[in-house]
This record gives C-alpha cells, sequence and structure tokens, in this order.
C-alpha cells in the first residue's frame, strides 16, 4: 500500500491555487483500512473526552461568583418550599423566615458540597454505554420538551407524537456521538399526565439501551414508572444497582421559588433510586438577571439549594449540577437558545461545577432556526463545541433541537451526529509527544524521503485514530459534486432516517419483559406493538 | 416604558414547557430602543476584542514545540532560496549548507523574533477600519482564491469573476463583523497574470475602504500596483505611512522549500511598502505531517524561516505570522478546511504566535460544504469560535468560503456577518463586576420587587450593551414563522445582497483618482465603470 501511495503525484492545495488533488490509486486502498471497524480505545473520537482547554472564568471570577452565591443562599434563600420540602431542610440546618422562605447558611452549603455524590456512572442498559461522570469528561445527548416534530420534506411543524420519541430514542440508539438519550419532546397525542409520563417513559427506554432521562408532571406519576423501570431492570435492587434512567427536575421556579410538583417528584425518585439532574432554568432577562455573570449565580445559588434538599433527603444521592440558564432575546423576550450569550452561560456553569468538583449538566445546541439550515449549523456548531471544551459533562439538547426548543427533528439528529462528533475531536484536543512533534519524520521526509508524507508510516498509522470522519458530511470537490447530481445534505439525512427506522428495532428488552409489563399495565402503554416492528 | 414592561405576563421558558412568552407591551418600545445606533464603545461586539480563554496547548506544549521548531530551522532547514534569498539570509548568519539546503541558527531565530514588528496597525484607506494587530485582539476577514462563485440561486459553481470580487469587497465593505478584506477568488475572465493581479487589487481596493490583503504571481507585477496604491494614497510618503494593503504571500512550499516567484514578490513588497503576511499553508498528511503537532511544528518553523528573510531584507517590516496549515482527508487526499482537526490546528497556531508575542494569522471558516447548508454552518461555526476564543489576530478565510476554498459565496457573507457576530460576542466574554454580579437586583427582585426582571433597570441598560442581535438570523417562534410564510435564511440573504449591489458603491476613491488611474494604466483596468454604478 504504501508504495502505491508514494507514487501518487502531489499537488499542493493552497489558499492560492485550484489544484485540489487528483489522486486515485491509493485511495480504495486506504478506502477499505477505513472499513475495518476500530477498537473502543483507538477510536478518534468516544465518550467521556476530558474538555477544560476553554475557561471563559479566571479563578477569581469562580471565587466572586461563589461568594455571591452564598450571600444569596443564606440571604434570600427560596420561597415555596412544600412541607416534606421544608421539614427535610430545616432538619440539616436550612432556616425557615418568618417571610416563609427558607434559608442555606454558608457552612450547610459548603458541607454538602463536600458530601454530595460526585463520580459516579450513569448507567445504560447495556453497559457499554455507561457513562463515568467525573472530573471534565464531556458526554452529548439530548433533551426536551419540544411539542413539534419538524417535518423537514413538508417544511412544516406538526404537533409531535408518543411514536416520535420512540423513533428518536432509537435513531440515537445508533448514533456513536450521542451518548444519552433524555426525551426530547412531549407525546402530543397522550394529554393525560400519568399516561404521558409512563408512556414518554416507555418509549425512551424502549428505544434505546442507553441511559434515559425523564421527567414526571406530580408525585403521584412515579410510582407505575418505578414498577415498570424494576421490571426491565429484572428486580428492584438491579435497578438501584444500575440506574438507567435519571430524573429531570425543574425543582425551582426561578427567581428562587420552589416548583411544588417537581419537588414531589423529586422525593419520589430520591426514595425510589433515580438519579436527579437539577435542573435550575432560569431566563436571562426574564427570570434570571440580564447580566451574564448573575444568570450565574442564580442558577448555581438554586442548583446548590437543590442539592441540599436531595442530600438532606438522603445524603450522597447521585445528583446532577443542572445549571441550565437560557438567553430572552431582550427586544421581545423570546427565548434564544442558538445566542452567543447562551454558549457562554453554558460554559460558566461548566466551569462552576468544576469548581465544585460535582458532576455538572448544561445545555446547548439549541437552535433557533426552524429547520435544519445554516444558521442552525452555526448556533450548534458554536454552543455545543464551547460546552465540550469548557468540560460540562453532560450537554443536554445537543442534538436534533430547533426552535429555542420548540420544535425536534430527526433528520437533525443524523446531521448532528457529526457535527457533535467534530466537536469531540476538538474536546480531545492535540497530543503533544515526541513522536507527534515529527522532527524525524519531517527531517527524513525533507532530506532524505520524497518530499511529501502521502505514503510516510505516520500518516497511515494516524488516518484512522487522529482523524475524524462524518458520516453523511459532504467532502467532494465541486467537481465530484456536479458529477453525483449535487446532493443535499437533507436529502442524505431524509434517506438515512428512513433507513433507520425500516429497520431498526432495538431488542435489549426481551420480548418476555415486554410481555410482563403489558399483563402488568394493561392499556397504560399506548405505543402499539406495530410500531415496535413487531 | 418599565410599567409597560412589568405588567406583561411572565411565563416560564423551560426545557420542561411549551411556554413561549406572548408579550407585546414592551416589544415596541424595546424594539425602538434598538433602533438607535450605539456609540462603538458600548457596543456588544467590535473589533479587536481580547481572545485567548481557550488554550489548547498547554505552556509545556509550547516549550516542546518551539524546541522542535529550533531544532528543524538549524538541522534541515530550508531548500530553493533564491539567490537574493541566499545574499540577505547569509549576510544576517544564515548558513548556506553543501546540499544549497539555507540552515538557521538559533541565536539568529530567537534575535529575529525579538526585534521582529509587533504590536502595528494594518491600516484600512479609512481610518475607522484600522486595525491594532497586538496581543490577542482578534480580528475577522476574508481570503482565499477561490476560482467559482456560488450561485445560490442556480445551486451551481461557475468561474469567478473580476465583477465578483468588487462586488464582494463592497459587500464586505458594509458589514460590521467583517474587519478586512483579502481578495477571496481569481477572475478568470483575466488570465494574464499581471492583468489579474493588477485588476484584483483594483477591485478590492476600489470596493472597500476596509483593509485589503492580495496576492501577486511574480516580482514585475508589484511594481504597477505600488503605483497605483501610491496613486491612491496621494503619494508614496502617505501610502508608507498607512499602508491599506498586505501581501499575502505563498513564500514557502511545505515542506521546507522557499517558493521561487513568491520570494521575488516578497522582496519586492517589502521593499514598496508592503506589510507581508507569511503564510505557510502545508496540508496535514500531505505536505506536512499527519501528526497535528508536527503540522504545527513545521508551520511554525517555515514561518519563522520567512520572518529571518524578511527582517534580513528590512528589519522591522511588517510581517503577520502566517501559520496556516490545512487539514487533508486522508482517505482522499482532499483538503478538509471544514474539519475538527483544522480548528484545533489554527487554534494552536494563534498560541504559538502569543508565545512568540507576534502578529498572528490563521485561517477558520472554510467549510467543506459546496452549499450554505447546515453543514457549512456548523463548520463554519466551529472553526471560527475556535480560533476567536484562541485569540489569533486575524482569522482569515473566516466569511463566504465553501467546497474547502474553491467556491466562494455572496449569500454566505451575509449569513456569515451574523455568524462572526455570535463569535465576536463568544470572545468578548462575561463580565464579572459587583454590579454583573447582581447580589443586589436578585433580591430586590425576589423580595420586593415583581419577581421577575422584565423591566428591571438592569434589565433595559444591558440589552443593547451585552446582547448581540443577528441581521438576518432568524428567532421568530413556530407559530410566527408560520404566519409569514415560513422565510427561509438564503431567501434573506438572496434579497439582501441583491439590495446591496443595486445600493452600495463606496466611494472613498475619489472619482478625480480613478480618472488619473485610467489615465494612467489605461486598458490595463479591466473593471468597466458601469460595473462600479458609473
Amino acid at each position: 500500500m504504501s508504495s502505491a501511495v508514494e507514487k501518487q503525484d502531489i499537488s499542493q492545495e493552497t489558499g492560492g491555487q485550484d489544484s485540489r488533488s487528483r489522486r486515485s490509486g491509493g485511495r480504495e486502498a486506504r478506502r477499505a483500512m477505513r472499513a475495518a471497524p476500530l477498537a473502543d480505545d483507538v477510536r478518534p473520537i468516544r465518550p467521556g473526552l476530558e474538555g477544560g482547554r476553554y475557561k471563559p472564568l479566571g479563578q477569581n471570577d469562580l471565587e466572586r461568583i461563589h461568594e455571591a452565591v452564598l450571600t444569596l443562599l443564606e440571604t434570600v434563600g427560596f420561597a415555596n418550599a412544600i412541607p416534606s420540602c421544608i421539614e427535610a431542610c430545616t432538619r440539616v440546618g436550612v432556616v425557615l423566615g418568618e417571610d416563609g422562605r427558607l434559608r442555606f447558611p454558608r457552612e450547610l452549603v459548603m458541607s454538602t458540597i463536600r458530601n454530595a455524590a460526585r463520580n459516579f456512572t450513569l448507567c445504560g442498559q447495556d453497559p457499554k454505554h455507561d457513562m463515568v461522570i467525573q472530573g471534565k469528561r464531556v458526554h452529548y445527548g439530548t433533551a426536551g420538551a419540544a411539542v413539534h416534530l419538524v417535518d423537514v420534506e413538508k417544511r412544516e411543524y406538526r404537533e409531535s407524537l408518543l411514536q416520535d420519541i420512540y423513533d428518536a430514542a432509537r435513531i440515537v440508539d445508533g448514533l456513536d456521538n450521542i451518548h444519552f438519550f433524555q426525551r426530547p419532546m412531549v407525546p402530543r397525542d397522550v394529554p393525560d399526565p400519568l399516561d404521558m409520563d409512563f408512556n414518554t417513559l416507555y418509549a425512551c427506554v424502549m428505544g434505546t439501551s442507553k441511559h434515559v432521562g425523564t421527567s414526571f408532571t406530580v408525585r403521584e406519576n412515579v410510582a407505575p414508572a418505578l414498577e415498570m423501570l424494576y421490571t426491565i431492570a429484572g428486580g428492584e435492587e438491579n435497578f438501584r444497582a444500575r440506574p438507567f434512567v435519571s430524573n429531570s427536575n425543574c425543582f425551582v421556579v426561578p427567581p428562587m421559588k420552589f416548583a411544588e410538583d417537581a419537588c414531589g417528584v423529586l422525593e419520589a425518585c430520591v426514595e425510589g433510586g433515580i438519579p436527579i439532574l437539577l435542573l435550575s432554568a432560569g431566563q436571562a432577562g426574564a427570570t434570571a438577571p440580564a447580566a451574564i455573570a448573575g444568570v450565574v449565580v442564580q442558577a448555581v445559588a438554586e442548583v446548590l439549594a437543590g442539592l441540599v434538599y436531595v442530600n438532606a433527603l438522603k445524603p450522597g444521592h447521585p445528583a446532577i449540577f443542572g445549571t441550565w440558564p437560557f438567553v430572552s432575546d431582550l427586544r421581545t423576550g423570546a427565548m434564544s437558545g442558538g445566542s452567543a450569550e447562551q454558549a457562554l452561560l453554558t460554559a460558566a456553569c461548566a466551569q462552576m461545577a468544576q469548581f465544585y468538583d460535582l458532576p455538572g449538566g448544561s445545555a446547548a445546541g439549541m437552535s433557533d432556526s426552524k429547520m435544519p439550515d445554516i444558521q442552525s449549523g452555526y448556533e450548534k456548531g458554536i454552543t455545543n463545541v464551547m460546552a465540550g471544551l469548557s468540560g460540562v459533562n453532560l450537554v443536554y439538547e445537543s442534538a436534533g433541537m430547533h426552535a429555542s426548543l420548540l420544535g425536534f427533528c430527526l433528520e437533525s439528529l443524523i446531521i448532528d451526529n457529526d457535527m457533535l462528533g467534530h466537536c469531540q475531536r476538538c474536546v480531545r484536543g492535540i497530543e503533544v509527544t515526541d513522536t507527534a512533534l515529527s522532527i524525524d519524520t519531517i527531517a527524513e521526509v525533507c532530506l532524505n524521503g520524497p518530499g511529501h508524507y502521502l505514503g510516510n508510516e505516520q500518516t497511515l498509522r494516524l488516518m484512522q485514530t487522529e482523524y475524524f470522519y462524518p458520516a453523511i458530511g459532504d467532502r467532494l470537490s465541486p467537481k465530484e459534486w456536479n458529477e453525483r447530481g449535487k446532493p443535499d445534505i437533507l436529502g442524505r439525512a431524509i434517506a438515512e432516517k428512513k433507513r433507520i427506522l425500516a429497520e431498526r428495532f432495538p431488542r435489549h428488552v426481551p420480548k418476555a419483559t415486554d410481555d410482563r409489563l403489558r399483563a402488568k399495565f394493561g392499556e397504560l402503554i399506548k405505543l402499539p406493538r406495530s410500531g415496535m416492528g413487531c
């Protein structure tokens, strides 16, 4: 192979010349080399790559934000706590004021941070999808509660359905660069809250063996869900040992008020062994300050209050530091998930989680654009790469999302899988070793060699392990592109979606288990077996 | 205004709810507030924002790369130097080997770095466009030598023409977030090299009063260009005092060989008072090593050799550290400008320029996609924001470019202006001051206030100065988008391009000066006055 490559002519591709190389001899050989799947440890990208090389905040900034947070928690505190929350929190030292607000002494906040769960694993049903949440390890996944599915072919928004959730789950199940599946849409065809919560979770866990995140409307809806999960796990202990579902919990109505129903859900999930994503979703200029630093302060204060609450209920219960502040377009008040300010907020929150050495989750990839177009591309690319480089452990909303969380798109999942691959390659960064510095290689090529690196041993060795190749991204020359009929990335994504939906019906939950679930829950299960390829 | 805003209902926009706010009372007032143009010093973004919060390389990595560079320069050196280069370089201590290679002693390299020009200004014809190149100040601009213009309406690539260069220049002239204009295309309708060089420059400097970059094919083509520039400047001294054109100079054919014609051009430009962009454009795995660190080593070595050369010709002549390594898709050998590896290379090169405190320029924004689609969006967004965050002084190729430098698109310029605005807002980062931390604001809103920040004094104060608003980016809700006929960003960009091309004919070069040029150069000038709105 090396000689075939060496024989090719070298034409230099610079900014100054139209000299796209026209090599062919080595191409097929190199393509064949690429066709063999790589072992996980030599893949150019993988879940849990270490981020953190981008730091929007300096050390002094972090300390000032932390001090402001402690001040807010002990002087402003939280309104609207439910009785069980008051009971649990005051037991550990939270102070109930005459104005009804719970205030958090700084010593309690600090000891909670010290003793909180960290370095835990968010499990998949399949252990190969386990995510070790620690340090600055980065994972990307979905999330959201879109009410629309984006129909790319018809160029329209329609209501999202239960089947769409299952379809999104099974698409994500096969996309390497999307590491977890939090429910991204609400099923508008299942309006009853219990039906909705139960079936959303059912569609998710049947659709993918990756870690799943979901929400519950009220406390009472947790019990049947737990029964389903314990059944799938083969018993309560099995689920508690490897919880493959976490609860995305909006326990706070910013600014600084508890959400009563969500708190009930939180308590039931802690009791049932479900990890909690403590999600504070203030919106800058509306439910959070307009100053970026102030948004971070409020979000961190809110999530730390939630952390005290969870640890008051059950010390060491796994909880994710879910600072998810959003941005408003202050001209209209509408949310702007694709904005630069959003990218900064998310990255700053990552640093605060790292400041506390807590497992951090935040949101990126929320395009304002309605369709998978160039705007959605740059908004997703900018926000997701900054999230990854900052070292957020869990990047939620990173794939498929449009219209600032109102529309979810299956084709975008497939395109975004490539985009997230690029982000992960950027997170992985640059290896600087004696070999990588390449002094000997450069000297050999210049002084004794062919004057180029095409057939070099180093090139052949690194092409698979150091370079990320997109699955449907287009790298054709204009000439090739024209000859192939000017292919369009949306067309490729539509075709790939149809292929996946026709072929991929995950069977990680055995039929016998699903039989038991259907026997146990009867008509509560709304997703027909026909929609599951049975 | 504040009370009107306060009266609006607050609906919380979270990941869990379909509750896009429907406020109207304050919108118009806030829109009116936004309509007044802002003074430059309070704009949310501006040229020269300070980057550097993203550091792909650690201090030890930088030092190891530097050491490898010095080793290469003194042991491998450069082939193919022209006699005048050998003469100038050996005079300052470069060693000509028996193998014909010039080798650079490390003391000479270090003293060159110490004494080289830094902290200089790249001037515009209009001083308001001057760029102060120092530290980690970031500027974005165009560049390239595309041979095609991307026709978005016909969805096709056609040959690029002289008029296209002028049109691109005048579009860039009015786009705030593109700070300089290096010629992005070659005029395929002007094949003679002298005609091409002269007219390319003429189209650029007539089309925009921003700083211009251009190339010359051979040394002899520099003289008439200088005559044109001196005429426009109102005399040679005026031009030398405020050179508003720099020479993009590919003086090296990687790996480690001088490009003979470009070196002749370089010498003529140094003599004529034109700043030099010392451009090394190796391609990883083809004309540079496949290891990312090795690519950086080679690029830095090559540019430092050029810096020695320039300073041997004229100590302190302004030169830009133009490490522009490119990436190959190693499966095919084709360039991949939109890749993650490209983003890493560009950011690493920025750090090396900072390591030497030299004015650094590198390339980002080079999409592999043929059209302004979602792929081009994420490729441009990822690479450009990482370039900015790393603090590259001059980001070349950042707008308009497609097909890995083979196609340039006028509509993309307009879209990319928004994208670069987002990038610049990210570069600007987060202000952490007592006021921005917002403790008092949060306490007031929670304890005594309305429970939201919509009408807050801080919100109204910051909405103009802290938030970047895209010009054609879409932030409509799905409902509004539907009601407005599902507008498409490409449609808006096409319309805006047509409006600009019909209306904007820059007149910073007075008609009398152009008359003199046309009298002096006669038929050498190929751009008809009719194409210039006369």
